[in-house]
């Protein structure tokens, strides 16, 4: 099996196709794919991570869109149309609160609609629509080579670097945004030596960031989330690069749990910390940090997490599936607009309202 | 199942009797008790962790040398008893290096049988020696509700406090380090609600501290290691106390993996951060962390804990199964004969040397 020729999402067949994905659940054990013909299907692989990492989201939730208007017939009527287009982007943006990409994603098929629906039959309008969740789709992979363009020039030959979870190919159409710059950087010619942190409750970095980068032949050690201040001390590491979910307009960042441990750890050893995310991650309609929603997700993920009972019956347990690193933890935020760096609302507002 | 009846080590019969013991590893699913009536054994549940916590690692040892002499014949001359012992100690001292109360109770019974040779025959110091095992044992209990008297004193009634690991009844004759300043405060009448590290890669957070607080009705919540950092920016935690495996002469300390990212995070956020440890865990040969050996463990303990492989074969891993927090993360060090504060080491010299 040669990973590079697994897309995480593809798209089966023309507009009246369906959207085929990894399912992220099963990795690394199995590599399978998945066929979602139905938004309810798309809406559950989201809700239970079968795919999973912001853009990839977006990416899957735009397709989603076009899977939910296949079930009108082909003389539907615009108001039928518009029920139903409002109907399935409501159902999907409950799937999963965090991850603004998902409405970002949502809100951008929305609006190419209604800047339709006076110009357009119903049957255009689909057509565009599904033209539009491909751009999407594909604008994803340049995002992501372009991040992964600007993010190598903060590594040295030599480097080691730590990441958390996975903002790699499988978060996004291909590439990865904090994954993308090992790939740019050993793509130049650089050696770079990478910390896997598990990522619980889920390991995400064990089950795929570090299943990625072995496939990319990098050099990965993997340890668990409390390990990595120790590795920090010991001086085995020159930078840290992680993905985000959201990032307010000041540059307080959402991202997977443990990741604001991570950035303590490394400000705490003078370490660089990075974020590596498309400027679609960015909500200005947030002033800060307090303002992002945190998903709290089922406790069985820290009791039963692998089919074993590992906490007694009935003890309470508080599972946010994100937290968010101050602004001020942050060395620089890599978009595919370049580094964002020092990380203040200006600097912000050049790169992304650009 | 009243866990108050269940004691974590007992010894069974006279001098030629066993030790029994529960095996950590199966809780909380099982209370599964083993007997020990082979250094072996013994041997081998301090390297399993099936008994784990520094000081029941050395009640067992010194209960272990007792059960290595059974295999002598009772007329033995001195020279292959010494022999004997000598093997015995070695043998037992190579199961976890870290855990300086093991080597503390091991040079004990030696320097007990050391002190005996001129005076009596090898039955007497057979004798003698057993009852230095027990009175290992019996001290133990009361230096830890002595710890727990001392460090509840640092506890509001209503305070969150949090821990890492399992410094509890089940890491100590009874009643533990950490989790005894929340037995004696609740004693006391104080209310305490307590956060739980679940502690990867072993889970002695959730296996064994959440099932001993919920045995004797403290509220306790369980979260994933790298959720502590965010807990305690939302206000959550009121202090933090840990057990400790070795503390050199300035205070730094040796804990389970972890703990060190606990400590940064608590600094961060000005939360007081104490270590509780019976003065046998100094180790005052040594100036200062550097000099502490850290225990390697087995990667499957990341890749397979669960009895399911979640990481790709043949993935690089580092498991240190300790860490070191420098002794300036620590606001107090609550050992059986008071607090030491602030931590250098003059007042580790006054307590410790006392």
């Amino acid at each position: 099996m040669a990973y590079q020729n697994i897309e995480t999402l593809s798209w089966i067949g023309d507009q009246h196709g369906w959207l085929r994905m990894i399912d992220q659940t099963l990795l690394p054990a199995e590599l399978c794919e998945i066929d979602c013909r139905h938004t309810e299907t798309v809406w559950e692989a989201i809700k239970k991570l079968r795919v999973r990492g912001a853009p990839a989201i977006g990416i899957a939730a735009a397709y989603g869109v076009c899977i939910g208007l296949q079930t009108l017939p082909s003389n539907v009527d615009l108001v039928t149309f518009q029920t139903r287009l409002n109907e399935v982007v409501d159902y999907l943006a409950s799937s999963r609160p965090t991850a603004v990409n998902l409405f970002w994603a949502l809100n951008r098929m929305k609006a190419k609609a209604e800047s339709l629906y006076d110009l357009k039959d119903v049957a255009e309008i689909n057509e565009d629509l599904f033209s539009e969740a491909k751009a999407i789709h594909e604008e994803d992979r340049r995002i992501c080579r372009s991040i992964g363009k600007f993010g190598q020039e903060l590594l040295r030959d030599g480097d080691t670097f730590l990441t958390h979870c996975n903002a790699g190919g499988l978060a996004t159409a291909d590439y990865g945004t904090a994954l993308a710059v090992f790939f740019a950087a050993t793509e130049m010619g650089k050696t770079v030596k990478v910390y896997a942190d598990e990522t619980r409750p889920l390991l995400q970095g064990s089950r795929l960031t570090a299943w990625e980068l072995m496939q990319r032949g990098i050099d990965v050690t993997l340890i668990c989330d409390s390990m990595a201040a120790m590795v920090m001390k010991q001086g085995k590491i020159n930078g840290v690069v992680v993905g985000a979910d959201r990032i307010a307009a000041n540059g307080d960042t959402a991202n997977k749990i443990g990741t604001y441990s991570v950035a303590i750890s490394a400000k705490t050893h003078k370490i660089p910390f990075y974020v590596a995310a498309p400027v679609s991650t960015f909500d200005l309609t947030l002033t800060d940090g307090n303002g992002i929603p945190i998903e709290e997700r089922d406790s069985e993920e820290i009791c039963c997490g692998f089919g074993k009972r590992t906490a007694p019956q009935g003890v309470h347990v508080y599972n946010p599936a994100f937290d968010v690193t101050p602004a001020e933890f942050i060395t620089g935020i890599i978009t595919e607009h370049g580094v964002i760096s020092p990380v203040n609302r200006e600097n912000i507002a050049k790169i992304v309202g650009a």
